[in-house]
């Protein structure tokens, strides 16, 4: 099957005298999740990872990804004729060295414009120029080879009606940066920055509540925002309007921009299509800048903060009910990781405000939890057995905030080994966790602090320790990431003001160990930064733990444990306690559970 | 009599038509400790500290300088009409800013181009561009003001007898990556980078052993070097030779670059200054590199390593013999800072190969201890009094290495809250001290590691946790720090590759408090970079400590210390005795002190 898709695009390639394509992993927002109508570089190649590029010339293939993907790929490209590139490995070409392998100079190589930001775009130009080949652009590439697409979806456009901030305070604020920054426009085509800033939600996207959509800001504090006419109401339509927000059609973006008139035009180079960039007429300025709204929507409010606890407590509440019930049945041999992943979604749809999960659930049994993006299918999903770990990655969407969290239980006995892995990872947790830091600190700066426990027996996770989280939005958002710079012989690495730690930004904190073909470990929260004081040596922050339910300690070495980490995970599970008992109490199974399981530590 | 020397760099300047002037502190080798002839910026200015910049135009004058030297700049400026400008707040003006402010647009603002790199001379033209003031550039400008100018010292070049690496070994490996840059020659203008290749030491610059040079490498390894020629002997000279090594006289870099003919000609822009840049002939081509010898020059070799142990042992004995006494006299009420520092030395010059201290030893008792860079003079020398700190920050230059170590010791009765300063330093120190880290990490990255338990108390320290340190060379050297990147809002940090932790690098490990008028303290131990071991997840690194002195317990709470912790000073102070005892036994005193302070500490 791959055979013939690859056959139809190489058709293609011949017809317009094209020697070689590059298909990435984006849609023309270049969203990290995608919609199945964007999925071109997995129908092509049969690799459904949700990271990895495929390039195609007439003889040959490659696809590159990382780490993460490796063993995935191998499985699903095998007998695709498709050679597996692995990012990261020194001895990997990189794309335009190996394409200059593959052809002759001054050979044609396409990309669909709308796939690449214009900054990525214009690199890949120069490198392909490097290796004396040309760079052609070309736009919706999927659509001349794709047969039976699905169509792009569009749902309805909903009020995030508990935003504690109005659409009109948030345009406010990037209107006083669009005059720093001396801008008459600010483009903006990121969809989970448009749905921060118009207070709009939807579910044009699987677990990301946004809509496919672009905005431009004015300097008035006007804004014009680009969407599926369908999916919006009158009455939202009345209540934008009544914002200074006009609604055109999604597709007359182009049109728009070609018929701008005058002034400065800003868009973020690293975020806005290269074809949609072209479209911008010459009778504007155009300002590359750095997408001022990203920073802003990483910065939550008191009463965003507010909402986020309600969040935890109901996402609590799915939780202890579902590790209460999972504590009884993990030793009953019929349970599959599929099932397991159902019967939490159970849990959590049965709460009132519960909207979608925040990602596709992670429930991963021994050798499968070594593989961080694991996912278990319907065809593919392990049965829970003895002996090992089980590590569920999981989250929910409420209108109060969006979860994430991963615990690891252990499913009959564990050896000593086992558990000095999860005694690790555990006091990697707590050590950042508790930790204190300068308030404005590179979030990259205090990465070590959380590996540093898992470094003192050479151990290490291949994955960040924390990402941004939405607010109702995406499980990932930036710009902060708490992952030290790495470098390689010859490059460097660049920090940038963006990653300066901020009170009101919620990171998630989720160090790992992941011994191949054996187990895996990950234990996660969500944490906000607050103030912790102020001295003669500056203001500091720390955070506070968010997230609600209690972390297995059958699996703990407490003797390897510190004295002020056995006092954290005392007062955590005193916390989660004391919030949860209550909304619990009417279930006996799961109050005594969550009794049991918040019982302290003696030192 | 600041004034007379203003009033005489003004006439010149106006004479010239020139309307400002920059001068920072820096020699045409951009050195960083400067020798007497080329302290210009202190001559006019008064303020006798290490790094600032001083701007001066007709009507006005001001200095920049970082928070180390705000206190003693105050003092040291009082009454010279020169303006003390806080570099690092933000609401200091930047030196052009500062300079559109006082200046008529188009003036002339003129700086001594071989005190600029030449990086940094383009950046300085750039930013005064952007203000509309005008870049002129002129040489020596220091003769022309100074009168009675102390003369350039050249004192005699001798024979690093002990490296185990010949200069046939370390130019060649120059060679190999001048191949690998396409480079047919190397022009190098960094003191001790010169001073490594050739092997050859000398005294031109206090502390550092180092000589006043250039350096030209061929791509054939012939290696043409340019010093004072009275400084050389015939017979090193014939003994350069044999390595293709020829002497040119020092000055004659200038007509030598000026008649070069053909080929490629590498340097380094932010080390080589912006008049030599521009004697370079038109017939070769310019290839701007980073130095190779700074990356070379870093990692130690396994047998230089051996030898650096032994500059410890040898400095060890100086040490405990020394810290023996103070501790007998230092309740005395009859010390001085000074004084001190001179029994200090007393001790260091009776070991048989002591060849310098290497740098300016640092007593400060009190409030003195909190500032960093804290100097006595004889007329400005404070008593040994009771009841505070007392940190000791000095080190040796041995022909077989160069040492750096900082004590603090309680005089009199210490209070509880300056226990918990001193536990908390003490433990940055040892948490820095036991990480290990993955091979190939940024020294940035590990900065947390040692920040964390003072940041968990909210302090901190302004300065990096630890510097490179040379092998018989300067007691600073590049290119690894362990200091965490810092931004400032809209601005970004880069991490180059050249930071990446390899194995034999020598850094300090020198964490610090500081409490204006109250006290300081710091502990510094010089460590090196060696294999922990590897496992599936890679290579990683540990720290030796090399520095062999006990460390105070008499201030440490032994209850807020973690057992790893104890641990790891039981251990120190076990390698301490054993390695010191038999060399100290002769004498009673220091032998029955060593065994005191090395006594292991109880959980």
């Amino acid at each position: 099957m791959v055979t013939t898709h690859l056959f139809s695009l190489r058709n293609l390639l011949q017809e317009k005298h094209w020697d070689a394509c590059i298909i990435p992993t984006s849609d023309p927002h270049l969203s990290e999740y995608l919609d199945e109508h964007f999925k071109f570089r997995s129908f092509l190649s049969g690799f459904s990872g949700s990271a990895g590029t495929l390039v195609v010339t007439l003889s040959s293939s490659a696809l590159w990804t990382d780490s993460r993907y490796w063993e995935q790929a191998q499985k699903e490209l095998e007998a695709s004729g498709i050679t597996l590139m692995k990012d990261g490995e020194s001895n990997t070409p990189s794309i335009d060295e190996w394409l200059s392998q593959q052809l002759n100079p001054k050979a044609q190589v396409v990309v669909d414009a709308t796939l690449f930001s214009q900054s990525s775009f214009n690199q890949l130009k120069k490198d392909l120029k490097e290796q004396s080949l040309e760079l052609r652009s070309t736009v919706d590439l999927a659509s001349q080879v794709w047969l039976n697409r699905p169509k792009q979806r569009f749902s309805s456009i909903y009020e995030h009606s508990v935003s504690p901030r109005s659409r009109k305070e948030k345009i406010d604020l990037v209107q006083s940066k669009m005059e720093q920054l001396h801008v008459d426009r600010l483009l903006l085509t990121t969809l989970d920055d448009i749905a921060w800033l118009t207070n709009l939600r939807a579910s044009d996207i699987p677990h990301n509540p946004v809509f496919y959509s672009y905005a431009l800001v004015s300097k008035d504090g006007a804004l014009d925002l680009f969407v599926n006419l369908s999916s919006i109401s009158k009455e939202i339509e009345r209540s934008l309007s009544m914002d200074a927000i006009r609604i055109h059609s999604y597709e007359s973006i182009h049109d728009y921009l070609k018929n701008l008139n005058k002034g400065s035009l800003g868009f973020d180079p690293n975020q806005t299509n290269a074809y949609l960039a072209t479209q911008v007429s010459d009778r504007v300025s155009v300002l590359p800048i750095s997408n001022p709204v990203t920073a802003f929507k990483a910065i939550k409010s008191d009463e965003e903060i507010t909402l986020i606890r309600q969040a935890m407590l109901q996402d609590g509440v799915a939780l202890v009910r579902f590790f209460a019930w999972l504590d009884q049945e993990k030793n009953s041999g019929e349970l599959t990781e599929v099932s397991v992943a159902e019967k939490l979604f159970e849990y959590r749809s049965a709460l009132p405000r519960f909207t979608d999960i925040s990602f596709e659930t992670i429930v991963a049994f021994g050798p499968n939890g070594a593989l961080p993006h694991y996912r278990a299918t319907e065809k593919n999903s392990s049965p829970i057995l003895k002996n090992n770990f089980l590590l569920i990655d999981s989250g929910a969407q409420f209108p109060e905030g969006t979860t994430d969290i991963t615990r690891t239980i252990p499913v009959g006995s564990i050896t000593y080994e086992m558990k000095q892995d999860y005694t690790a990872v555990l006091r990697s947790h707590i050590r950042l966790a508790m930790a204190k830091f300068p308030l404005g600190i590179s979030s990259q700066a205090i990465d070590a602090i959380a590996r540093e426990p898992l470094w003192r027996q050479m151990s290490d996770y291949g994955h960040g320790t924390g990402h941004g989280v939405g607010f109702f939005l995406n499980v990932h958002e930036g710009p902060q990431r708490i992952s030290y710079p790495r470098i390689r012989p010859g490059q460097s690495a660049t920090i940038s003001d963006a990653t300066a730690m901020q009170v009101g930004m919620v990171t998630s904190n989720e160090p790992g160990l992941y011994r191949p073909s054996r187990w895996g470990i990950r234990i996660e929260n969500l944490v906000a930064n607050r103030l912790a004081g102020s001295t003669e040596f500056g203001t500091f922050l720390e955070f506070e733990t968010l997230t609600l339910c209690p972390i297995d300690l059958d699996c703990v070495l407490v003797e390897e444990l510190l004295k002020d980490e056995i006092d954290w995970i005392n007062q955590y599970h005193q916390r989660v306690r004391d919030s949860l008992y209550s909304l619990v109490q009417d279930d006996p199974k799961t109050s005594q559970w969550l009794l049991k399981k918040t019982e302290p530590l003696s030192h």
